[in-house]
């Protein structure tokens, strides 16, 4: 997968993502008194929102881009039934040849880690079966509780050659409270970007890791001295546009290659409609608007990256 | 709710909470054979059969304990259907007058981890209305991404009376590869305590803070140490029994007041059936054996809490 990604990235020439995180305040009011109408406002008539609006929003920008990063928690927030939008939205993108990754941020102890691995990413026993769960292409992981949180997913990584991408230095304000506490003179992302390097070794694609790393788009400084601490892991860069992330701090966070690197941005795509300059598009239209702010950000990013060249 | 926590370990005489991790190969051949017989080998069919397993035990250990901790992760692993199947749980519980502790271990950037505390801990707005969703009264959250991840779960247990566990020192075997590691002189998982008690001042219950802490029972020197950085912070304590951590270890996890600490098992008190010396109850009868090895495990602590004073 981890080749599919950069193969993609370089066909479309767009190392871009867009992060389907789809608050109800973002969605227009005629989807919503669409779903309302149909569902009610209960947790279906939100989870129907959602998915209908991620529907617009998909097919608006699928020949763009290679790939979505739908944030689990903004349909886990509805219930069963947010969930049920989830799993749609990640086999609709699939139908439109979309890489997804799962922004799920999972992480526990062995056999629980493995659980996670095997819902999001591999196939679960049941009986003499063996099924596909949620079945997104990559996921995110929460490094805190070591290897042992890592190994399952990275043994259902190189079973299904997928990915996964370690948080290692988050995009919030306050990742720096343990992130870069100093540990022997190196702050603990650097350790953990080690880490992941380490892990990556072994499982790996043609030329990148099936292991990445989060590192945010927020911190350009940190970004450029990981990308030589785990060169052969792909970095998810969320923090872009929205979050204050500039096109130009981002030229360190990919190799000479042009690759390794993907930036997410997400409100900046999935709500343009509703702020300037693609408001003269209408709520009605916000499919385009999102396609028009995806058609800036990929000419912003390899602006930034052309003129570094 | 926390408050609720201390009142009922203290009329049970029962700091033990029984974890609610239903692995299918714990669950009994004849309700595996009933419900696949009904749904099928497939992801509904799992998932009844975990929830109708849960219901058993359940049933047979409910006046014994204060609380259940079921892990997210063995629901997720089967899909929206295992979403269901949590859900059902944590509604069975709540009419069973079970304190229920989501072991989700959940963790974002700030409107992502409001998401996730919306739903777990609080209540959704959709148009006009709000509603409970999941609806735990306590969730684990985990504190990689510092203060931003962890203030929207306090602001909702505020609201809400709830309250969470943040992991500081988890049970697993590598859990020292981070947590362990030391800066100015202090390992992390001492500086997240500390930050621990910080967070919980803001929301105190009658003697214990809504905001408490995850320590292993497999690291009693560190839960020492951790008790005194965080006093009035509950200490949610896994790794008793199936992963080696042992009673009389336990003792320094809790406060003078007989408070303060409420030990997990999972295996121990679910697949209890399968292993001596409850195997004799055979598989049919597999709430008995869990009601024996809860009954023992609560003789075990509070023999070791005794044996101190």
């Amino acid at each position: 997968m981890i080749n599919k990604l950069c193969e993609k990235i370089k066909k479309l020439g767009a190392p871009v993502v867009a992060g389907l995180d789809p608050m109800l305040s973002y969605v227009p009011e005629h989807i919503l008194k669409r779903s309302f109408e149909e569902y009610g406002e209960t947790l279906k008539g939100a989870a129907d929102a959602i998915w209908q609006f991620n529907k617009g929003i998909v097919d608006s920008v699928c020949d763009l881009i290679p790939a979505v990063k739908p944030q689990i928690a903004m349909y886990e927030q509805f219930g069963v039934e947010g969930m049920e939008a989830y799993k749609k939205t990640v086999d609709y993108c699939h139908e439109k040849d979309l890489i997804v990754i799962g922004d799920v941020k999972r992480g526990d102890i062995g056999s629980t880690s493995a659980a996670y691995a095997t819902g999001h990413l591999g196939r679960v026993q049941v009986g003499n079966t063996v099924q596909k769960v949620f079945d997104e292409d990559f996921a995110t992981v929460n490094p805190y509780l070591g290897t042992d949180g890592i190994k399952p997913f990275v043994d259902v990584c190189k079973e299904e050659k997928k990915g996964i991408f370690i948080l290692v230095k988050t995009s919030n304000p306050s990742s720096g409270e343990f992130q870069d506490r100093l540990m022997d003179g190196r702050p603990l992302y650097e350790w953990v970007g080690e880490k992941v390097a380490q892990w990556g070794e072994a499982c790996m694609g043609d030329s990148y890791s099936y292991v990445g790393a989060v590192v945010g788009a927020t911190y350009p400084e940190m970004g450029k001295v990981l990308r030589k601490v785990m060169p052969k892991s792909f970095i998810l860069v969320p923090g872009y546009g929205a979050q204050g992330g500039k096109a130009a701090d981002l030229v360190p966070y990919f190799n000479e290659d042009g690759l390794g690197a993907i930036v997410n941005s997400s409100r900046g795509i999935i709500a343009a409609y509703k702020k300037e300059p693609y408001a003269k598009f209408g709520a009605e239209n916000f499919g385009e608007a999102s396609r028009q702010a995806v058609l800036d950000m990929i000419a912003d990013i390899n602006g930034a990256l052309q003129a570094h060249i």
